[in-house]
């Protein structure tokens, strides 16, 4: 089943230059391996924000809820996961 | 998987009374069929308002929107609907 | 009478690990306690959020208060608790 | 149990004057049983808008939406109904 | 004139738990001061929040603001009111 | 005391252009004996709506209803009524 | 250049049968025409409702305005388009 | 000075292609005229929607609704305008 | 030509009792100087707030922009400005 | 392609005033090239607030999110972006 997710992300604005470049290398390493192993599908830049806009693969929205919080971001994102049903004209296979 | 969903209804008020109740007992009648087949897990009354909350289990989100537009009021509702994941506390058993 | 609940929790960031286990232990032993005397009937996680929708049963409005205010999260959480009708399909029993 | 509850009311353009007075007519005699028999406690206008707040005393939500649904506007109501909790400066008795 | 008013409260994280109580007592004085009064006429909790929805007799909306600001607890408190009219069920006296 | 106003208007647009010019023309004379009685002090135009902004100076929130419910548009607005009070800067007097 | 689309369907209640089987077939072949040119890349229906998310590539707004609008739905239409630019993690190719 | 300008346009869903013809032509003409007098200063299509935001140039207010109004389509628009301050960037000269 | 002004101030928690009433002070003296010259017209709390609701007459936008700036809490403040035009009930005369 | 950019500013209240116009310094100086290279074409402040409209030409998202978060406050800053449309009365030349 495919999540439609949205994430405003807002680092505290105290962290040094280097925990903030740790921190990114660490969750850019993490979004490699979701999207290697197919649960992240796509993801897009909101121009002008620290944000995205995402496409997930997952069995359920439990399983959606482990892989966003297993992002080293998680604690500074704010969250919302649209559920997707598959449209007449995509054939039922998505 | 659950889903929790919204369900706002808005009759057109040009309705006979005769259309009218033939409507809700079909709507009645495919409501218990959900029940009965565990589609619909529990639903409650919005106090003061045609609207309710439901509770469904599908296979994913393609089988929520199947079950909810066989519902004879479907062309009159405006629905949401919200993925549930699993909560600790529930023991991974729902 | 049933209660739906939204929470959204919001933990200080600067808790130091231990603070914050301890925190979370006693907040999951609090829910079972509820649980187990039929105070917190269901509860999810919203995806990818530290939140959640929960299914109350409690006398009124002032019972719940209390329940949810017995939460050692509470001063961390957005709480909004919304009263729930007995739907018919449900056969007047909930 | 109390509720605080907001409507505003949306009367179809196209009531002739006649049905128009005789409904309002008919809502307010079932305000007033409502009033005697202590399930409305206080009715307000709010000013400029054919709306108000009330305030409803009923033993749980499924009461108060029969009470609501009693009244003849009902069919041209938007209604919120909100669940309230004795607050600790009322001394418990509300 | 009566006001319905709507307060949610915002305690700051870091008042000592002595500062918190003492802050908490002088609310309650003041409370039932305006109680006493007869400013405040009624007042609910809100369930599962630190907020309340209450009920206001002044003569204006100037008089409403003093006995608001009159609170200690008014820094930490987020608040609307909303002016309230006769509504002709209740006979034009309030 | 002293109301800010918000009307929004929204005429039927089926209306004959004899029906809402006498309706206008009424609205119109009705506005200035408002202003005249001193009810109305003050009216703006929100620059590309059929809407205003105006300043009611009545005795309660009852009688600025009676005032704007008096208006021959009054069934075509969405109507908005906030409560002001004096400012310092004003020196009491308003 | 990609577009997010979130499109909202309002289908007025007088179509008759005909009328409406006609329109969606027409609606269905249009969005084939915009999926074999490559300018609709992904669909989703959003479950519950007449609505959809899709995923557009197009040169610019101009161009998607084109295609949206091409679609004999277009006038039932309730459309917002959101631009998105590549992110990182997909390499800098979309 | 200058306002930014949010129109959407909800034509009724009955007109005759020939008046919605005739009403677009004489929107066209009407939009011309304002862009030679140098009021209307730019215009842009929101992508997807009926709608655009425009860049009027007017003395105040009370011009810019005289120019708004003076649309053909203006019975039909949702406006919103908002006034603009020039930026220290542009030099003071706009 | 007149603007609606929306003013929320949010003070600093941690100002001390002496900076604080010295920067009301200030604020107040630069109000009493804004009046005089004719540039606030008028000024109104909104009850249980720290906000107030005012009338500004200025050349333009960059004017009002520069008259609100001026104040000693503009950083503590939250404002929006509208602007307003004739209404006819006024006779053109503002 | 046009871009209609939104940007709210939120300094952090502890910048020292020599931080403070050294960053603001940068700000201007990163935007005057903004405007020699063409990518801000205008640029509006919206009165009363540290915010402003823009429009931004950039040959697409990605570029206008490049050139958006080279100004020196873009960490401080909540920004939106809507994709403009050519409109037919600008006679297709933007």
């Amino acid at each position: 089943m495919e999540f439609l997710v949205h994430i405003d992300v807002h680092l505290p604005p105290d962290l040094s230059p280097d925990e903030r470049s740790q921190l990114l290398a660490r969750e850019s390493a993490r979004g490699k391996e979701l999207i290697t192993q197919g649960t992240l599908k796509r993801i897009w830049r909101i121009p002008g924000r620290q944000a995205n806009w995402s496409l997930y693969e997952a069995e359920d929205a439990t399983a959606v809820h482990a892989a966003i919080t297993s992002l080293p971001l998680w604690p500074y994102m704010d969250v919302t996961v649209e559920p997707l049903a598959t449209h007449p004209l995509e054939g039922g296979a998505s």
